[in-house]
């Protein structure tokens, strides 16, 4: 046994310094590398792929991985969990037939291009016939990948989200449909009276910088293991505890993509950087799931970033760094101006009352590809029906439509249910922190640091070493209900709307 | 054969891809790694080490260069060249037993530490023991490197240049004691006007950064594959032709530090990025000896960078960032200024002109400690000695003398030298240079362009499949010769200090 720990400990050293090569090639492509590089780039990224594929499917460690699993009885808890983990991604790597894969990968890169493409010029039609292989791939995949445990669509969600099983999404979803839908439509048919007040302000970009430093000290977020940069699309990436980045994107016309990307990336970040660092070498560090990192993320851009006593900390300083530009505009209208809730077409845009409707609109498509209840020709009319339904709106085009996302072009079904429920997790988990913290005074104070340590004495500090609800088990002896979510944004929104609630 | 260049190739492939790794990892550390990662990251550094290490030393791989060495007339040139290059490096890689080389780099690593102490405390008598040991281990290495052609401290020099021998230098320098050394005493005791004139000036960074931009742009450096960033030294760093970064760092008090950073570093990347492509999956890749390498950098910052009709086209617009701080410096000031001579301690801060009396010091020195004509004790006495001889100096403490150096420290025995020969080199091809394009001329138009395109068809294209001395008679029909530099000094600075040439 302790031999075949210590072979198992070295391969695993081995795949953790190729992974550590990959995170910053990778932050490099994407905040500065030159762009004349990235042909050479991607064939020296090759070499060490073949090197990390190689490596965690070599016979040797297969055959220590499996005998490590049959007798892990013998092992420590925190090994147990980490050997079933790995057992279960090697079988599945080892399941797909090298060709499938590598012809897998190539549909996917190609795919991501044609995406782009029928985007920019609105024609679905050019996407279509990529889109249909890739679901015909991934249902060959789902079925190699099932298991006497997981089957069909459950395959696909499991990828994401480990345990999430259709019957568990649709619970979640059908709830929403029936407590949130009509109260999202009576909230988006009105207006707020300070909504057009930052129209057709511009930021400078200098100054947009310098609250972002600002926001890294109230968050209390730890420089000495992290920094901030910038990149096309805002990220967080790292290497256990010791290293965590994020990134952020300036616009000179919208203050408030960069607030929110560095509050949201800060809040993976800092999960990251509070995970116990004995878990660093094993493959148990980082967040535990999807939807629990985005629990996070969540938590600290809407619960805490646009809750009114953030902005009573943190507008005056805001105000003094955009003297000019915010002098008309008060602490109420500015909080307003961060909560305005619409009925609109993209997701990334969407605000936090209407996010979760976006995402159930692709998540219903998802389970009816999946399930042969939907081809991919109707994909754009099932879109619209959906976006109708839930949010009531018309799609105009589907470059505003179905093809404004990625992810499916990317191969990547299973992966939107994990951002709703990220959310739900969160304000599930801050039932319970409001019962043990004067939260809104924390916030008064200016300084997230006693809420950062709860949550790291609650959900950080385990990473994956333990599943979601295990952390909720512990914390409150329930498991996830999506009703405190529901209670959350109902008692938000009923509030900042002055709608009363029945 | 066919199959031995294709195993030699694929090991080739994978130790490129690793040193890819390490160049990006590397820069990341120098230019903006957060300081809590280090530990995490000297261990995943130290496991791809190893990989490297395996990988260029397997029995296999061993044999393949062998057999590719020993049938090398049945490879083409190129093919050839890199062969015996690659077996030459394998051979001394094997001579050491890898105990011996495990202690020797702890002991560096230590001894690094014991000299920054040093130099701090300004106590020579802490590092001497250090230094006493790394000789002895140096010693030891030279013996196994030593070959039938390659004997004594001929090996020490070989390390860092190529084919250049004790012979070869102390003919290089003692031309310069006889030459130069005289001249040099003359120009050092004149005084120029404007040589205070910057004195107790601040100058903005942010506008430095801007004069930064503006001369990677009038130097022609090639921004679709490089980057310039800050670091603590300035250094330049890259991967083949498609990427090739520089750093430089800046000073408000001292302007002169970034320019002449920049400039500098922007020659030797200019020389990387012009390398004939072919080369880059090669190990003939990048410059073709230190000594050539430091003299493309040393021809950008003092031949091109220091010159008259440089500063003619570029002054105006420095003094156009720096409006107020340079009102009552003209032109003829500033050349003056940027081309004072001091009779100084530290070498890093000398002029173009006292620099290689510096670099004399050094080798004096380093050969007679090789030929045990000089104990690590008396070290500090030789050193008084020798900048008193060369530079007429008083070396008042051991920090300004001795201690102000890393290379020894980190065992960079016969590193030096190189530093000179480069200047020197520089000169000579600047003198075929000056035949075939009038250099004023296209410095006054503004942009370097036509001075790049000739380097890189006489020079840059070659990387290092051709010596120095190949590619000078290819030129010139003559090997190197120091008379070109001593010439090129002398008519500069006589000029300058307005001192007559018999």
């Amino acid at each position: 046994m302790e031999k075949l720990l210590e072979q198992y400990k070295e391969t695993r050293k081995k795949l953790a310094a190729l992974n550590y090569a990959f995170f910053l090639i990778g932050w490099d492509s994407e905040t500065e590398a030159p762009k004349g590089c990235f042909e050479h780039r991607s064939e020296m990224i090759g070499v060490l792929s073949e090197e990390e594929f190689k490596t965690s499917t070599s016979p040797e460690y297969i055959k220590v991985v499996n005998e490590l699993f049959a007798h892990s009885d013998q092992l420590d808890d925190l090994m147990q969990r980490e050997i079933k983990k790995v057992k279960k991604d090697l079988d599945k790597q080892l399941k797909v037939p090298m060709n499938e894969y590598v012809e897998f990968s190539m549909l996917l890169a190609k795919s991501q291009n044609v995406w782009a493409e029928a985007k920019v010029t609105n024609d679905f039609s050019k996407f279509a016939p990529y889109l249909e292989k890739i679901i015909v791939f991934q249902k060959k995949m789902m079925k190699y990948y099932e298991t006497p445990e997981v089957k069909g669509f459950d395959v696909i969600l499991d990828n994401f989200e480990e345990g999430a099983t259709e019957a568990f999404y649709d619970n979640f979803f059908d709830t929403l449909k029936r407590d949130l839908v009509p109260f999202v439509k009576q909230v988006t048919s009105r207006n707020l009276p300070a909504e057009h007040k930052l129209d057709n302000l511009l930021f400078d970009k200098t100054r947009q910088k310098e609250f972002s430093k600002y926001l890294m000290d109230v968050l209390a977020f730890d420089q000495d293991r992290g920094l901030i940069k910038e990149s096309e699309h805002p990220f967080t990436s790292g290497a256990g505890t010791t290293e965590v980045r994020v990134t952020t994107h300036y616009y000179e016309d919208n203050l408030f993509s960069n607030i929110f990307s560095v509050i949201h990336e800060l809040g993976h970040a800092t999960y990251e950087q509070q995970v116990n660092p004995i878990l660093d070498d094993t493959t148990l560090g980082g967040g535990a799931t999807m939807a629990m990192h985005e629990s996070q993320s969540r938590f600290f851009e809407n619960i805490l970033g646009r809750s009114y006593a953030f902005w009573q900390a943190h507008y005056p300083k805001l105000q003094e760094i955009f003297k000019e530009e915010l002098k008309n505009v008060t602490l109420d209208d500015f909080y307003q101006l961060v909560n305005v809730s619409k009925r609109t077409l993209i997701r990334t845009e969407a605000d936090e009352l209407t996010y979760p409707l976006h995402i159930m609109v692709r998540y219903d498509i998802e389970k009816a590809l999946f399930e042969n209840k939907l081809k991919v020709e109707d994909l754009p009319k099932a879109w619209s029906k959906l976006m109708k339904d839930y949010l009531d709106v018309e799609v105009p085009s589907d470059k505003e439509g179905v093809l404004q996302d990625i992810h499916w072009a990317g191969g990547m079904f299973g992966y939107f249910p994990t951002y709703a429920l990220g959310s739900a997790i969160g304000a599930q988990i801050y039932s319970v922190m409001q019962k043990e913290l004067d939260v809104d005074a924390i916030l008064l104070q200016g300084n997230t640091k006693p809420i950062n340590d709860w949550l790291k004495e609650h959900i950080h500090q385990y990473g994956g070493s333990k599943t979601p609800n295990e952390m909720l088990l512990m914390l409150m002896n329930e498991k996830f209900n999506p009703q405190y979510y529901i209670t959350y944004l109902k008692n938000k929104y009923s509030k900042i709307y002055n709608i009363p609630l029945n």
